[in-house]
C-alpha cells in the first residue's frame, strides 16, 4: 500500500505538503495541489485507510513529549509531527517535560488515562527510574526522537550527532583553527555525549590536542552560555573558534562576544547546531549544522503509524538522519596574531 | 485565602519560582527557595487546596489552544502557563491551530472527549462558525488570551495593542521619521486591527498624514514579510523606518534590508513588537516592543483557577496588559539625504 511519503516521493514535494492537500490548506497553490492529486491517484493512495481502519476503540490522539517547547528545535518538531498525523487522521497532545524527569512521568501517567493511541518521546536526559515502566504500562507504540535510549527496544529517529560534532570542528579546522571552544550540554544527554565525541575525533584527526579547558557545560542554554563564554575568553590562552553544540546556547556564545566587543568572525568564530529563521537575516550571519528537523518528525510519526497499522513489526529499529553544514559568515581565519583578549 | 500570586508578591519573586518551589525544582537558590516558604507559612498558603478541592470528577487537565507554536511568543506563553498551572496540581495539554480554524475546531471536540476542566484559548483570526458552539459545549470555564473576542462573555487578558502601535510609531517619529512603513497582520485579528489603529494615532497626533501605500498584510509570518519589505523598498518614496507587528515579519524585516546590502538604523531604522532572547546578541541589536507574556499566561491561568474554584463569579472580565518600549540600536535619524533606494 502507498505511504503519504511514496506520494511525496513521487509529486517531488514534501510530506507536509501532501498532508496540507489532504487537509484542503489553502496555501497550496492549484499547480501543486493538482501534483499531488496525480500522484495519489497514480498510486491509489488512501488517506487515513491503513493505520485508523484497524484500530478498535482509539482515541485518535497521539502523544509527543519534548525537553523544551521554547526550543526552536522542538517546536518546530511539534509542527511536523502535527502535519504528518493530521493527514493520518491524527491529533497531537503536547507536553513539555522541561527538561525535568518528574513532570515527564507526570505526563506519562496523564497520556495513559487519555487512552492515547500512540507516543512519540524525546526523553528528558535526567535519570528516571520508571520511565520504563511507565512507557511500558501506556500499552501502545513508542517511537523516540531527538534521543535515543538503550535496551527499551523501541523504534528511534535521532540526528547522526557524533557526524554533526565532527563536522563543525572540522569547519573551524580547515579556516585555520587550532584553539576551538566547545560549549555542549550536560553529557547525561546522549546528544551531547556524542557531539562532544565528534568534536575530539576531529581533533584527533587534524592532529590537535584535545584540552578539556576548553570544553563546558551550559545545559543546552542561553544564560549559562554567555557565562561559560566569558569563562572561555578570560583563559590564558583563549580559543579563537567556538562550536556551541544548540541554538540557544548559539545565542549566548554571540551575545557574550558582542558584550565584550568582539567581533564576529574577525575575533572570534562561530559555528551552532541548528539552523534558524533569523540566522541569515541578522549579523553575524551564523553558519551552522543544520537538522532535518521536519524530517525527523515525518520519519517519526510514520514509523509509529506502521507500528499502528501493524506493516512494522519485531525489535526496534534506529533512524540516523545526516546533518547539513550551512557556511555563511560567522566563521573566518584566526585573527593574525594572539587572538584577542578581553576581559 | 492566599493565592499563589500573593505568596509571589510578598517573598518578591515571580509566581514561577513559586511554582519551582512547590515542583522542588532543583533550579531555585536554597537562599529563594527559604524565601518563598516563609511567605507561604506567613499566609498560611496551601498549595492545591482551592481549586481542585472543589472539583468534582476533576480530569486535573487544562487546554490551551494557540495559534502557532513556532512563534516564540505562543512558546514563551505556554511555559508561564504550564509553570503556574503545575503550581496548582494541573497539567496542560497544547494544542496547535496552526491559525486554522478547521484545526481548532477538531482540537475543541477532541479536548471535550479528553473532559479538560478548563480551557485557555487564543483564537484563529479565521472566521469560524462552529467556534462559539463548540466553546460552550465544553461546558467548562474558558478564558481568552492574546485575542479576545466580543460577546461570549469570557475572561480575557490581552495586550494593549493599541498602545503598543502608538509607542512604537511615536518611538520612531520622535528619531526624526515621517515616512514609517507598518508591516502587520491581517485585520481580522484583532490584535492587527488595533496595531494599526495606534500607528494611525500616533501619525495623526505628530501631524502626519496616513499613506495606505505604507502598509502591508503580511499574516504575521516571516516570509511575506521579506516581500512586503521589498515591495515598500520599491516605492517612489520608500519608508525611512518601518514597525512590523510581530517578531517573525521582523526578521522577514530584517532580511530583505540585509539581502539589499542596507544597514539598519543607518539606512532603515526598524521596531517590532515582541522581545527576544537573540534581540540583544545580534545586530542590529533589536529595539522592541516588549509583550509581558509570562504575566500574561499566569493572568489567564489564574483567572481559570478563580471561575474552577468559584472565587470568580459573573460575566467575564478582560484584563488589559500595558507594553513596554525596549530602547536598542535599530532606531535612529532618517539618512541625510533621500532615503535609500536601492532595487
Amino acid at each position: 500500500m502507498a505511504t503519504i511519503r511514496d506520494v511525496a516521493r513521487l509529486a517531488d514535494v514534501s510530506v507536509a505538503t501532501v498532508s496540507n492537500v489532504l487537509n484542503s490548506a489553502d496555501r497550496v497553490s492549484p499547480e501543486l495541489s493538482a501534483r499531488v492529486r496525480a500522484a495519489m491517484e497514480k498510486l491509489s493512495y488512501t488517506p487515513h485507510a491503513g493505520a485508523r481502519s484497524l484500530r478498535k476503540r482509539s482515541s485518535g490522539l497521539i502523544g509527543l513529549v519534548v525537553g523544551d517547547i521554547t526550543n526552536p528545535f522542538f517546536s518546530d518538531l511539534f509542527e511536523a509531527v502535527e502535519d504528518a498525523a493530521a493527514a493520518c487522521g491524527y491529533l497531537v497532545l503536547l507536553c513539555n517535560s522541561n527538561e525535568r524527569s518528574e513532570r515527564e512521568e507526570a505526563h506519562l501517567r496523564m497520556l495513559r488515562t487519555q487512552r492515547i493511541d500512540g507516543l512519540i518521546l524525546a526523553p528528558t536526559g535526567a535519570v528516571s527510574m520508571n520511565r520504563a515502566s511507565l512507557l511500558a504500562q501506556l500499552e501502545v507504540p513508542v517511537v523516540l526522537v531527538d534521543r535515543a535510549m538503550e535496551g527499551l527496544g523501541y523504534d528511534a529517529v535521532v540526528l547522526d550527532n557524533r557526524c554533526a560534532g565532527f563536522e563543525a570542528t572540522q569547519h573551524l579546522i580547515a579556516c585555520g583553527h587550532r584553539r576551538i571552544g566547545l560549549v555542549n550540554g550536560p553529557e547525561v544527554f546522549r546528544t551531547a555525549a556524542e557531539r562532544l565525541a565528534g568534536y575530539r575525533e576531529a581533533l584527533l584527526a587534524a592532529g590537535l590536542s584535545f584540552d578539556p579547558a576548553l570544553v563546558r557545560d551550559a545545559g543546552f542554554r542561553k544564560q549559562p552560555a554567555e557565562q561559560a563564554m566569558a569563562e572561555l575568553m578570560a583563559l590564558a590562552e583563549p580559543p579563537s573558534a567556538v562550536f556551541a553544540t544548540n541554538n540557544l546556547m548559539t545565542i549566548g556564545v554571540v551575545k557574550a562576544l558582542a558584550d565584550r566587543g568582539l567581533s564576529c568572525p574577525q575575533d572570534v568564530s562561530v559555528i551552532g547546531i541548528d539552523d534558524l529563521p533569523w540566522a541569515d537575516a541578522v549579523s553575524p550571519r551564523l553558519s551552522a549544522i543544520a537538522q532535518p528537523v521536519r524530517a525527523m518528525g515525518e520519519a517519526a510519526l510514520e514509523l509509529l503509524i506502521r507500528r499502528l497499522a501493524g506493516t512494522l513489526n519485531g525489535p526496534g529499529t534506529t533512524t540516523v538522519m545526516a546533518p547539513r553544514l550551512v557556511i555563511r559568515r560567522s566563521c573566518g581565519a584566526p585573527a593574525s596574531g594572539k587572538p584577542a583578549h578581553v576581559d
